[in-house]
């Protein structure tokens, strides 16, 4: 959106304007942003320069007995609460995509700022948000939709403002953060690291959205749309899970100084064309321990975020948890009520730049393989003609004896994606190889 | 300041519009600001809404040859150029205290938005700047000011400011923390880290201000500020150096699991009439290895945060270095020129909790004490007595052979730091004990 349409600018309510808030979800998020809301009141309003007032609080079933709440407050029907003249601000707490989506939609239409915890809804739907918080001149804010409490979208958006981004790779979902914590420190499979997350409460009860690395891919096209300046959603990023990282796996990495960790890779490059392009991808990864994420541990986020001027900087804490998430949420509510009170727009969605999204295929990455192999004179001659002949040039290959045949481990220098994916169909091929025991990305330090 | 006497709200000069920059010095962190204003004005343009456009830039002698820049933009009268018309933003990253205050108060009084890089200034003079940015109804901005690129006046400041911050405890003193990192992983000596940090251009001719702690202390006052929303000052800051650690303390440290850092800790706590009071305090204190700032190495700095609702934040990066701080300038530029742009401010000075800050003896430490004291019976129970007589309960003691005497290191519970203090003067006043080796305070993981 050019600012040209923008309507004219709004001079705020002024100071020692009450704001109005609209809760929709009362949930784990939603009950501790009401309870901060209520015990720091006197708090906030200092900060916004007016009081926060809840007008009211959307839910599913309004005869379920909700403790500390006054009944009034709360209602069924969202579309008519976001329309009520003093509300201001509309806080999206519910989850899910369709039905979040239509009311943020009539929200930000009907000209009240929204926050949202939604990674999915925002991950989908950016575009069609962003043109209606523009064409309503009206705050979108969803610092909680990445990585909970850990500012991220706030710094990538304003503090890095000057800079150039150059990549993000951040550990952003502590469902899987744990789960590959918990094999790599007491070598338990992933099955039995899984059970223990769920019983933990670490894991859902459907862990799908976690270790299959949706819920990564969500965040990582936020984070690549923020720290690019171009719109990127869900559907651009390439996702793998961990469900296939076995113990075996976490022990070579070990042996070799690593650890793997599920990223969401977010990076600019040059493509073939010597063009800038962009590239969002989620995968396990091996990253050598000496790498500031890679002692990054339990449930923890972090963000590792590379700059031209700023260099390496990382942002860590806690990435869910109601608390923390209500935290975020409650930190936008304050930035959006201030504009409400004062006037003024945070800055919105910025897609200037308009990069090209590289398929996976033409990004670049290294390649950790272990593979079983027949042991005999030979072979790895054959196979290192093999990763020749496609250009792709080793950095390491450690063999070892195993059974009646040899193991082979091979690092591969950084090379096309679509370059290493077409060698191990051709290692796959080869009658010497009895099996690839696992294919993991390996990034350096 | 209260939001009434603020004048009306200023719309912008609406979207497209130029915003022009007077640059006060051309040092290495000026020079940096310029290479990438330069270099990303596109960009820039793009995040802000119009162009940059640097007006002059106000150096101490013009004659000097500056390689790249436009003979016609340097003049030496910093104060006609801060007064032009065409100049929205005034960026200062001259150094030193009274000059630039002067320069940056007539610059706000001007109605221009300043951004200054100066931890010293903003440290000594913030009441004064900030009354006259709210007076002039601009923005006053200095994330560059602490820990350089990492974004921590805004996260701070903009993302928890739905929370209550407990507690921000900082290595923000890169030359600092080298030479501890230096001797913790070589076992040298502080003289020989501190030639080699100088000679590595890490420590500066003259290291006082470094390894007094006197720069982490100007960092201490602006985070407890924003923190705890209350007016603190560099002279309200506890301030111990590190020269006096000896390769012995670093070893006594390991020996125990931990590590040595100088860390700048600004806290909320309840003082003895139960009320809140806040405490900002710069020394060397002991970490345990496991605590996420104790792998904080190298010149790198890292501010650690405890919120009540988001728990547990850190943010890493470099704390200094022309491209990082100018990264950081820059980002508060763009800041600025947006506002100046599309209308709105920043959050300004926020100093509504007015909270005592408590004197250093009425904080809450712990003591990590290593002394010489005579080998024979009786003498440890002589000295627990004494501890148990002041109210200081101990958490471990340590006695080694040493030549004729014993060693005791000892580390005390939590107590008040006054009682703490007059125990160790006490103990210095035993015959028994020969020499009181170090002291230095201790933070649990």
């Amino acid at each position: 959106m050019t600012s040209a349409s923008a309507p004219s600018f709004n001079p705020g309510k002024g100071p020692g304007s009450a704001v109005g808030i609209a809760l929709l979800g009362f949930g784990t998020v939603g009950t501790e942003v009401m309870r901060l809301m209520t015990e720091y009141g006197d708090e906030l309003a200092h900060r916004i320069g007016g009081p926060l007032e809840v007008r009211g609080i959307a839910v599913s079933d309004i005869s379920k007995p909700r403790e500390g709440v006054a009944p009034e407050l709360l209602t069924e029907d969202a579309f008519a609460l976001i329309e009520r003249e003093d509300v201001d601000i509309v806080v999206e707490v519910i989850g899910g995509i369709e039905y979040p989506r239509e009311v943020v939609l009539a929200a930000l239409k009907a000209g009240k700022s929204v926050v949202t915890a939604n990674k999915a809804l925002v991950a989908a739907h950016s575009a069609e948000l962003a043109d209606a918080a523009e064409a309503a001149n009206v705050d979108l804010y969803f610092e909680a939709a990445v990585a909970g409490a850990i500012p991220v979208v706030g710094p990538l958006r304003r503090s890095l403002a000057g800079d150039q981004i150059q990549s993000v790779m951040g550990i952003v979902n502590g469902t899987t953060n744990f789960i590959l914590d918990a094999m790599d420190s007491t070598g338990a499979d992933y099955a039995d690291s899984l059970a223990e997350a769920t019983r933990l409460g670490y894991a859902e009860a459907d862990p799908t959205a976690d270790v299959e690395g949706h819920d990564a891919a969500s965040k990582a096209a936020i984070l690549a749309s923020i720290a690019f300046h171009t719109r990127v959603t869900a559907d651009d990023v390439y996702c793998e899970g961990i469900s296939n990282i076995s113990a075996a796996d976490i022990e070579a990495a070990q042996q070799a100084g690593h650890t793997i960790k599920l990223l969401a890779i977010c990076e600019k490059f040059t493509n073939k064309e010597g063009k800038s392009a962009i590239s969002a991808r989620v995968h396990p990864t091996l990253l050598p321990v000496s790498h500031p994420l890679a002692s990054v541990n339990k449930s923890f986020n972090a963000i590792f975020v590379e700059a031209e001027a700023a260099g390496r900087l990382m942002f860590y804490g806690n990435g869910a948890g109601g608390a923390p998430t209500a935290s975020a949420v409650l930190g936008d509510v304050v930035g959006a009520a201030r504009n409400k009170v004062h006037g003024g727009r945070a800055p919105g969605e910025s897609t200037y730049a308009n990069l090209p999204i590289a398929d996976f295929g033409e990004t670049t990455t290294r390649y950790h393989l272990d593979m079983d192999v027949e042991d005999r004179v030979g072979v790895l001659a054959e196979l290192a003609s093999l990763f020749s002949e496609q250009g792709i040039s080793l950095r390491t290959i450690r063999q070892e004896e195993r059974d009646d045949d040899a193991r082979l481990i091979v690092v591969t220098h950084s090379a096309l994606e679509s370059d290493l994916s077409r060698t191990v169909e051709l290692l796959k091929a080869k009658p010497v190889v009895k099996a690839i025991n696992s294919v993991i990305r390996l990034e350096r330090d």
